[in-house]
């Protein structure tokens, strides 16, 4: 949950009139969302979200981000598509960060996902990649398996913290996931962060994908793993198979996968366990007492971690 | 901000259908507000916001305050009306809480109000204390005079951690409003916590005022003593006399204060200061590390009493 920046009246007044999008009438602070501030705006116009990037975002990266939205919502991802000021620009200063204005998106983000809603988003990830194939430029993946040992390197002295020998068992799956990493794989635009609570539905289709700010262009399986990981698992950690075929099967519908990607999927969804584990973990260890937002238990993504390195096949998770 | 409670679809499902207001369209957290969790809920019927009652209101006061703020809401006054559910009731069970929907308000609250703003306040709050007249029942007023010495020696012994001697002064200033403390002044409804992210404002008139959960019955002038407080003074903690007389004006052009009213004003204020003051520096000792509110500095209204103490009479507000 998350306001970092509070926007006065005059500056809001001052940065909407930069946009042709009506009056304001009203402003208020959206709970989600960790890494941004976001607000909910509406004007005579309609409803939008009011974005201010905070810290994690590089400003440099924004346009690309930006115009991967652009691509998308114009081809009919249900996506933030972000508003152009009068001068046509869509990145613009407020409140001494950068700010975008986008659409609002209907729906509601599923707190207990069934395998329906696991179908749903598999679908629409595959209708996501396929997509985004025209969007020429590219971004590398800054958290992508180059970026794992870098991090790592950051909470290794401190892993047992968390759990005893933490830092030995993440070493060790490290070393064998950066080894066993395939060379090449169907590469294109990714959303790699691609959780619950960044998915709308409304009477059971998706309304909505937000929050690309994770967005990359790497291997698309890997997107599938990132989604393994974050919709297939259950509170107590247990994988739950039925969910996994359901996923699997709305992605196929539309994009099947190939052979090497098949064959590289307990892989990838090791990696992508690892991301999330480096990260949350590095984030319990350095969350500030007294900060806005509390650190999530990296111990969820060691149980995941744990549950892929068993896994031989597609078939553990249901193809 | 605040998003205390989560909601899981299917609860939620269950919980609007009690309600003949549509079928749901969008949910989200609102980051606003400290005590409740709130959500903004649209329905193919409109907007409205949905409230989670958390620790710190007693279920038992709840009945009062929705009858209140419908109350004022039936005759005109721009607060949130409690929506009844079919079977007539605006109080009904959500995820292991107490929930109400109300309608939507427009508006923006202002970040840094102006004497403006502070008229406009001044004559909604004295609307509000007309119409609530006409409101039967009543609600002693739990962080009122005969409060604040228990609320106090909860923090006493520890006030000194938050500035040296505050402990002492804080005895002694208390010691001194409850000596002086009005007899019998005009009673009413009053919000008692109409702080600026409270009033909604749109093109420069009040379009909303919400969170009536501190609303009790109480001296009227307490009210503007509160008002004064959180809207007259600047972030350096400076008084400001425009302001002050601007919000005065604006309230006594719908209910001029009687003779006892202004003489009472300085020590209404230094009350007013005090009850801020130690429910801040109670939330400021007691907040656990890693919490989701981050408390409020209390020395902004031991400042605020400084300058109440020096004031003799209601010349020095700017009347």
């Amino acid at each position: 949950m998350a306001v970092y920046t509070e926007v006065t009246d005059d500056a809001l007044e001052a940065f909407l009139d930069l946009y042709a999008i009506g009056r304001m009438v009203a402003f208020r602070g959206i709970a989600e969302g960790v890494e941004n501030s976001n607000y909910g705006l509406r004007t005579t116009e309609g409803d939008f979200i009011l974005t201010l990037y905070e810290r994690r975002v590089d400003p440099k990266d924004l346009p690309w981000f930006l115009g991967l939205m652009e691509h998308l919502a114009e081809r009919g991802i249900p996506c933030p598509l972000p508003i152009r000021a009068r001068d046509g620009q869509n990145l613009n200063p407020l409140a001494g960060r950068i700010a975008a204005i986008t659409t609002f998106l209907p729906g509601v983000w599923p707190r207990r996902p069934t395998a329906a809603h696991c179908e749903e988003l598999g679908e629409a990830l595959a209708v996501l990649h396929r997509e985004g194939q025209g969007y020429a430029p590219e971004r590398a993946n800054s958290l992508g398996p180059q970026a794992w040992a870098p991090l790592f390197g950051l909470s290794e002295n401190r892993a047992g913290e968390v759990r005893d020998g933490l830092g030995e068992e993440i070493r060790q799956a490290l070393d064998t996931v950066l080894d066993a990493w395939p060379r090449s794989l169907p590469r294109g635009h990714i959303h790699a962060d691609l959780f619950p609570d960044n998915v709308f539905f409304l009477e059971g289709r998706i309304s909505g994908l937000i929050d690309f700010y994770f967005a990359a262009t790497d291997f698309l399986a890997y997107d599938v793993a990132v989604c393994l990981n974050a919709w297939c698992f259950e509170a107590d950690y247990s994988f739950n198979i039925t969910k996994s075929r359901a996923l699997l099967r709305g992605y196929e519908q539309v994009r099947p996968l190939d052979a090497a990607e098949r064959a590289a999927l307990p892989v990838l969804c090791q990696g992508a366990a690892i991301r999330f584990l480096l990260t949350r973990l590095y984030d319990w260890l350095n969350t500030p007492e007294g900060a806005l937002v509390t650190p999530k238990d990296p111990v969820a993504y060691w149980r995941r971690l744990r549950f892929h390195q068993g896994a031989s096949s597609i078939a553990d998770y249901g193809l």
